[in-house]
């Protein structure tokens, strides 16, 4: 219940934070708003608001007596930052599909007649969705002070992602740091500690809840690569074998190459990387790794990496309540569906 | 003498900044150090750090009596967005020179061997550079309520810039609103405002700096599209005819093309956006552009933006020894080579 209270006041807040985008754009040049209308597109297709929630759990469970509108509105930014950083990333990984429906630059290449003049749209969209969540995150009626602390937990996520996206695309083998920075930091522990700031947390209940935080980031991105393996397409928006066509290391590609076991993985290694992989070639592939075990052994790795979190709640110098909620939302990262 | 110190502070605070990014990023992964010296690389070839400079001069006239140690470092900021959107823009633009030497996306793509990853990490590096341009903004030494105002000022520039680099790619004839979003919008106003806001101005303060800030932001914008034609390359780092190849519409052309003359533009017509232009077409387009009037026309109203800023000054409710800076930064900013 309170999940879907924090997720429709942020997709309510979201929507009127474009229609005064798009009216203010319109007054500048009347081409604009078709520019701010690709990021409200993207941001309003669904989308799980977790990282807002996140945000909000964050606050509450150090500033429980505390009324939550202002930190609805900071909870903005987390869902701003994402939006911008799906944007740059699905034109860097080629991806052609986000959330059902084609992705930002596929859009705008569509509509502007080029593949540059779209991919650069794309970028430039992407950038303005960052402006936005910088303005809702400094924006929201907090003592400036706090402000300043829950900004620097945001540039350092900006800072994160960036490399973590850069070793992902140069093909870096550092799979596990990769994760640490591209998921771990801005999906689960940035928008934690920006809502934790908010709430004026002190050191200790910020240590506790980085000790949460870095497990359920690690489960976060262990539940996406089974997704993209074993989920369902209608659900999760992406095609089938799309992480495997794109070549991405996931944890269960890393665990099927390094199992030692006497299983043909001829199909695996021809199909990773390789655009022209079928579907079928792809359930071929999501057999063999359920076959080989690695969807066990990662499932497992999963369930870990929650129970590590989940323990470093006990006896943790926050609000009960809070961590209630933050329990709950450990139970959501883990078994989502998309 | 005033702007050579400000210059070199700053970079000398850029180099250290670069150096503690370097050696923190090397703890994280091996490979990140590389992406931060993109960035370090393009930001210390030169550039004439005018936007610093126009911080700092904003700041010093509301507050003459305060050290400026604290807004040299926020001035760090104004040349790291610098940094950002010219990465972003070259790669979009696809110039192939920035300041004498191959653009961040050109280096790239030749370190790792693919066009795409090397526009994905130029991409990055820009990003990666607007996070510490927020870092630098919010972490000097001024009270919170006060970075807080600084901020709104910063994200607004992103966006507006955003914007007027969207419908420069889009091919939009709006060529006055290009120029008052991209260019006096994030080279002049800007960068004064957020030193004017640190310094705690008040509304009648930054009213007088924007009336000086906007015509010399268009002097600027009217002085790249003289230099773009008329300049030394040896001196701007720009190839003989980039604009012209580049089909930029500037102010020269707009001029030369509305110019109800007897004078023959074929050459101007054939040549504007033809990326085979050579160096002597290029050549016979910038006399022809002599000859028909309008680098006398352009260079008129540059002068009378010039004054236009000059007169802004005269009576405003700033601090005299700031406005003599004011006075100084514009004749830097109208007669400037590069």
């Amino acid at each position: 219940v309170w999940l879907r209270f924090v997720q429709a006041t942020v997709e309510e807040r979201l929507r009127k934070l474009f229609e005064k985008k798009e009216a203010q754009a319109g007054m500048m040049h009347p081409a604009l708003p078709a520019l701010v209308d690709t990021i409200r597109d993207l941001t309003m297709r669904g989308g799980k608001r977790l990282r807002p929630a996140l945000l909000v759990a964050g606050f509450h469970s150090i500033a429980p007596d505390q009324d939550l509108d202002a930190v609805l509105d900071a909870a903005v930014a987390a869902e701003l930052l994402q939006t911008f950083l799906l944007i740059h990333d699905d034109w860097m990984d080629q991806d052609e599909t986000r959330r059902g429906r084609p992705s930002v630059h596929v859009m705008l290449s569509a509509k502007y007649g080029g593949i540059h003049t779209g991919a650069s749209a794309a970028i430039l969209a992407g950038n303005l969705a960052a402006a936005y969540a910088w303005e809702a995150l400094t924006s929201a009626a907090f003592p400036a002070e706090m402000v300043r602390l829950a900004v620097h937990a945001f540039w350092e996520m900006e800072e994160q992602v960036a490399f973590g996206q850069f070793l992902d695309i140069v093909g870096s083998s550092a799979v596990e740091t990769v994760h640490v920075l591209k998921s771990a930091s801005y999906s689960v522990r940035g928008p934690l500690r920006v809502g934790a700031l908010l709430g004026g947390g002190v050191e200790s209940q910020l240590e506790a809840l980085d000790r949460y935080a870095w497990p359920l980031g690690n489960a976060f991105q262990l539940r996406d690569d089974l997704l993209g393996t074993f989920g369902d397409p209608e659900e999760t928006g992406k095609p089938v074998g799309n992480d495997l066509r794109a070549g991405r290391r996931t944890a269960l590609v890393v665990d099927a190459l390094e199992a030692k076991d006497d299983i043909d993985l001829s199909i695996l290694v021809s199909s990773l990387g390789n655009p022209d992989t079928t579907p079928e070639e792809a359930t071929a592939v999501a057999r063999l790794l359920e076959d080989c075990g690695s969807r066990r052994r990662v499932e497992a790795a999963l369930q870990e990496c929650v129970d590590q979190a989940l323990q470093a709640l006990d006896s943790a110098p926050l609000d009960p309540h809070g961590v209630i909620l933050l329990r709950a939302l450990a139970e959501r990262i883990a078994i989502r569906s998309r």
